[in-house]
């Protein structure tokens, strides 16, 4: 190990961490790298030759460096500190940053839930000045014809990355709560959404939840996160451009039309489940809005409730059946700042990924995943568990 | 743990894995799973929500489950066998599925690397015959207007998945061996790629090498894989769509006009490494020729054993840098069958990237990363390595 190097043995934080794993680059950054990482903003770069959006964000590597071994990559929750220790739980709000905002139940003066800052966030919630050297698409080919940097766009890293506590308490964990509960979550998520979405220049927003280590929680106690980014990234990007292409072909919403068969692993009054066709992942679930909806924010209070239900029932069943898998979930909803034209072919869903699988070098350099479980498999046991 | 249910704590195999990382999904397939995996061919499913494709391989599931036990999903390498019971070990060869070719050094009668065919492939060798509701996304618009499949696109699972046993003795990684000897390396995986070209219905190859079990090897001996698909891969298509747009902008070559500036790494006669613009993870490298070149199989001898030193350079300064990290190495070509006008902007490149950070939810929801290194910084740290 050189003097200054990087222990690789703990893994550095990517955006699945929230407040703790550390990845202090004592070979870069303010030690050996010349950038001086702690004096910069966070910058978004896109990647011209791939067409990828990366965030990169100094603050991500400020998190505390005697923590750095305390958190193993193995699978399963990370070695949490005790609840007594534990930021997130009842009576240690002095240990988190900022409060936004927070729930109480009807009959109780503790909160119930809390949406809060991350203390170490991928983006920086003060408007940034626009860069001088900033270009996008369209003017990179005006201004540098003669030479050209790998990506040449790039914009400042504004945004804003959320914690929700689910939960007072250390123990509970999401599949622990009621349905009215899991809907109190969810419009926690609606109303962030829709406080977000008064920044102009915020274009999409990503809810996330990481179950376990090795999907990237470095606290057990039960929290998503929700990161509003200025660009569009490119999955989304993707999504409408495939769900367009379905509307132009048929006319119909591809969302609103799927065929489920035996990919159907429940249903509830507005929501379906199924394992979708080309599941990118084993066990793979998508829980999918029977009525048309682009936006993820247009759920009211009862289809919160309900969509509870269904997805306490789904986290249930993948405990039970995948022995408690680390596992994520996402909710895929519409950018803001879409031409209305586009409300009618996109449509919103919640995806649970367990992760049962490695990423290696061939998913990594293709883009494409070899899943050893058929999907009409999947759905059959997950519809078949005896809970 | 219910009966017949799926432990997560051994992970399943992804495409990174080779042999013996047991992926049996008793809950699913021939178990509890009404599909029987065990009888059904490998087959290639589009996801036309997400526009990506997926491998469904049952074959992968087919793995002996009485090894499952042995690999942990830790970081580092994987608790291999002794190199006696090791397959890949020379005077094992009988351990292995058949082989492909070999080849030998000027004065000994061993072989020094063997190429072979993967004992649990994700796709079949076998032509298989063209499914009767196989439709693409044309056809689909005309043949189904009324219902949807998430997804109505799908393929058999034909193609190559071969391993390169990449030196005779376990004890030996890439690193260690010589500019030539991994110039030889190269040279197979030219050799192999020639050959599968001349399969009409082979689309794209993708050469990748998984080190550490957390990269997705499960097998320490050194060795790398070459899988052969009949499509093009969403990365493939998204990076030649990306390389057009530049050149309709420029009239130039992204990668032939890459301006390295402090973004260099090393150099040699043919190639240049540098952290690119946009790099997705942090100290991720890519070597890229000096000269216009669409396609990796276009190297000869002397580059060969240019980028073999290039290579053993890098990993070096990677393994003392980062210690000894898991990684993927992967080479990054253009599809056979392309339009050669497309040659004049498509630019194969290497690209290495160690495993350092963890994937959470908002990576698999966006694809879009987050580095806490700054490009700049990571080349700096590698460029000013002291070996």
């Amino acid at each position: 190990m050189a003097a200054g190097g990087f222990h690789s043995s703990n893994q550095m934080a990517g955006g699945g961490e929230v407040e703790e794993r550390s990845s202090n680059p004592r070979g870069a950054g303010a030690g050996a790298g010349g950038g001086g990482g702690e004096s910069r903003v966070p910058e978004i770069r896109k990647d011209s030759v791939q067409n990828r959006w990366v965030i990169f964000s100094p603050a991500r590597s400020r998190r505390p460096s005697d923590l750095r071994s305390k958190f193993s990559t193995s699978t399963g929750n990370p070695p949490d500190p005790h609840s007594q220790n534990c930021p997130f739980c009842l009576g240690n709000e002095h240990l988190c940053a900022p409060e936004i905002f927070r729930v109480h139940p009807s009959h109780s003066a503790h909160w119930k839930l809390r949406v809060i800052q991350n203390l170490y966030p991928a983006l920086s919630r003060d408007e940034l000045p626009v860069q001088p050297e900033q270009v996008d698409d369209e003017s990179s080919s005006k201004t540098s014809s003669s030479s050209s940097k790998i990506g040449n766009n790039k914009v400042a890293g504004f945004g804003f990355h959320d914690v929700v506590i689910e939960a007072p308490f250390h123990s509970l964990q999401l599949l622990d709560l009621s349905p009215a509960e899991i809907g109190d979550v969810l419009l926690a998520y609606k109303k962030r959404i829709l406080q977000l979405r008064s920044y102009h220049s915020i274009q999409y927003v990503q809810v996330f939840k990481n179950h376990g280590a090795s999907a990237g929680a470095s606290l057990s106690h039960s929290h998503s996160q929700i990161i509003a980014l200025p660009v569009v990234p490119t999955a989304a990007s993707a999504r409408i451009d495939c769900m367009k292409q379905h509307f132009e072909q048929t006319g119909k919403c591809n969302l609103c039309e799927v065929q489920v068969d035996d990919l159907l692993i429940d249903e509830s009054a507005h929501f379906i489940s199924i394992v979708p066709f080309a599941a990118t992942f084993p066990f793979e679930i998508w829980i999918i809005p029977r009525d048309h909806s682009s936006h993820f924010h247009e759920v009211d209070n009862e289809k919160a409730v309900d969509l509870g239900g269904l997805l306490k029932l789904l986290l249930r069943k993948i405990s039970s059946q995948l022995n408690d898998p680390p596992y994520n979930m996402m909710i895929h909803t519409t950018p803001f700042h879409i031409n209305p034209s586009c409300l009618t072919y996109t449509h919103w869903f919640l995806q649970i990924v367990p992760q049962l699988t490695i990423v290696g070098g061939f998913e990594v350099g293709t883009g494409c995943h070899i899943n050893p479980i058929f999907p009409e498999d999947a759905a059959k046991v997950l519809r078949e568990v005896q809970l």
